[in-house]
């Protein structure tokens, strides 16, 4: 088996060598290759510019034996096609012009053409697979529609979702119109990026953890359905949340060939919380990046050992890797998982 | 049965009229006449001046048919005179001038003696007391070690508890040490409250939900166990957190007499997760006093109609009510609580 196979094999619950790994934001501000590209562009210059884009995807897989790139971009950007004026602070964190309140800011929310109006999110893809040249696959990604609704309607980023959760318990035809849409967007988008070469697909569902079970079932769970059928199935798709312990066995139902799961239970047990079905991915706490390795050593083999033998584990933070993270940490990770899980199987 | 006696009977799992109900930082923001007394005063002159401190735990007993009081202050007020010192912004949250970083700074932290060091706490639970003239029981607080240990070793609140986790990890000696100064601190503390007049003591472990169940297991739950046990068990203890539907049967473990649950996973299946021995608090959420009266109602009638005619439920919200909530919701709230539940019964 060839490196190249090792993740796309884990997603189907194939047997591999040794278990694949990725980080998410393994293309960030940890990595000093990256600051010096920041330094010189806005964010969003480099999500838009794909020589940026790609080199920043690359920058990881040349500095650590990953298994797979995940191409560098945002989930907000399709939002400003849609209709959206948006803006990314150093410290505030993105913002967006004219949320949408009312049932009539929901219709007025257009339909994108991800071939024109993304097209350099494509040419990145299709960059980036050349830059590749086959060593390990490329990861396409999409926001999904709970959380890209949640950040429309506040208008950023929230603590209480205040705003969100309103509109869903007093506007429930507005909610699932904004919902409808989103899925929308979302489909023809994750399928354009099949198109011009993603070899998976991540769907992140980020703040979807606030949310009771009820809420989940009632107004998200039909439009998850509905995505993850709508989906070009001849690539893998994962299905990301945090804090998601009690929506496990929803998200499961919602779809994905593999499901993200964080650091609060071991992975063991969420797996059999999903009925065993999807491949999970997960599920160090990004904080242990910054102990010593004998920490990091000790939760890796925690975590192999209760997954061991049973094909279909993808290892990777709970979450996106941590501004300041350690890079000797990070490699140092990467070879232990890779060392370890050679050793257990 | 008398008004008085409600939540006492239900902490207890006895057979209650109706259900009671109270709601976390009743005494708050959202109310105007808390807002006329801090425009005048700041936070920590407020909880220091007993005088003032009794004034804002009365003024939603005053205003709303609750039928629970919970004594004014914070939970960071103990740290000071452990030897940290604190400020508090408007905007900001809490910050600690000295935080927690080594062996030798948790040596440095004093023990306190709470009938000097926060003998103005004690003094306004005896006034609330006398000022409640028995309509009500009073309720005391104390932080649970993990979440103060957290604002201890951050500095003040956290997104990610980096710091706090990485000690957890790589100085677990220091850890321990430092949650069991904590938990001597809240057994003293929380048992004065008691001999000064508190008739229930609630132990908030806000932040405890985003620890793995494995670091709770080991790093949480013995301090936990000594903790509950050494409480003086002529009052109910409550034992809060948020996020905590994957630590509910390490909590109940753990102890209280009622254990207080959010609203992300319905109140009957928390309660079955926790063996159904302790009363169970909980769980609407506080964004739902925001919406409709129609919608408040209908949530209302869901939680109730999933605990009725199973005594040990105490109505609350799943976090502290809101910034901005509309007391005119409040006021409905509580009325549908009590008449829905005398209805159901």
């Amino acid at each position: 088996m060839t490196k190249s196979e090792r993740f796309l094999r884990a997603c189907r619950k194939e047997p591999v060598d040794c278990t694949p790994v990725w980080l998410m934001r393994q293309a960030g501000r940890y990595m000093e290759e990256y600051r010096l590209v920041r330094e010189k562009h806005s964010f969003l210059e480099m999500c838009r510019t794909p020589e940026l884009a790609v080199e920043v995807t690359l920058q990881p897989i040349r500095r650590f034996d990953l298994d797979a790139a995940i191409i560098f971009s945002d989930i907000l950007l399709p939002l400003e096609k849609m209709g959206v004026s948006l803006s990314f602070s150093d410290t505030g964190g993105p913002a967006l012009g004219n949320p949408v309140r009312s049932k009539q800011d929901v219709l007025n929310l257009k339909a994108i053409d991800p071939e024109t109006d993304l097209a350099y999110v494509l040419k990145a893809i299709e960059m980036t697979r050349q830059g590749l040249g086959g060593t390990v696959p490329l990861i396409g990604f999409c926001g999904a529609p709970f959380t890209l609704a949640s950040y429309l309607i506040e208008g950023g980023g929230s603590k209480y979702y205040k705003l969100a959760k309103g509109m869903m318990h007093t506007e429930e035809s507005a909610f699932h119109l904004l919902m409808e849409k989103l899925t929308d967007m979302a489909c023809l988008y994750v399928n354009a990026q099949i198109r011009h070469g993603a070899q998976a697909v991540q769907m992140f569902d980020s703040w979807v953890g606030i949310l009771s079970t009820t809420d989940y079932r009632t107004y998200v769970l039909p439009h998850m359905k509905r995505l993850f059928s709508s989906i070009d199935k001849s690539v893998p798709a994962i299905h990301f949340g945090v804090g998601t312990y009690h929506l496990l066995p929803l998200m499961e139902e919602a779809g994905g060939d593999v499901i993200g799961v964080d650091w609060r239970v071991p992975i063991d047990e969420a797996w059999a919380l999903l009925g065993r079905r999807p491949a999970v991915q997960g599920n160090l706490d990004p904080t242990v990046l910054f102990t010593s390795r004998e920490s990091i050593e000790g939760q890796v083999k925690d975590i192999l050992a209760r997954v061991i033998g049973s094909p279909g584990h993808i290892f990777n933070l709970g979450h996106g890797i941590l501004p300041g993270t350690p890079v000797e940490n990070v490699d140092f990770l990467i070879s232990s998982v890779h060392d370890q899980s050679k050793l257990a199987s």
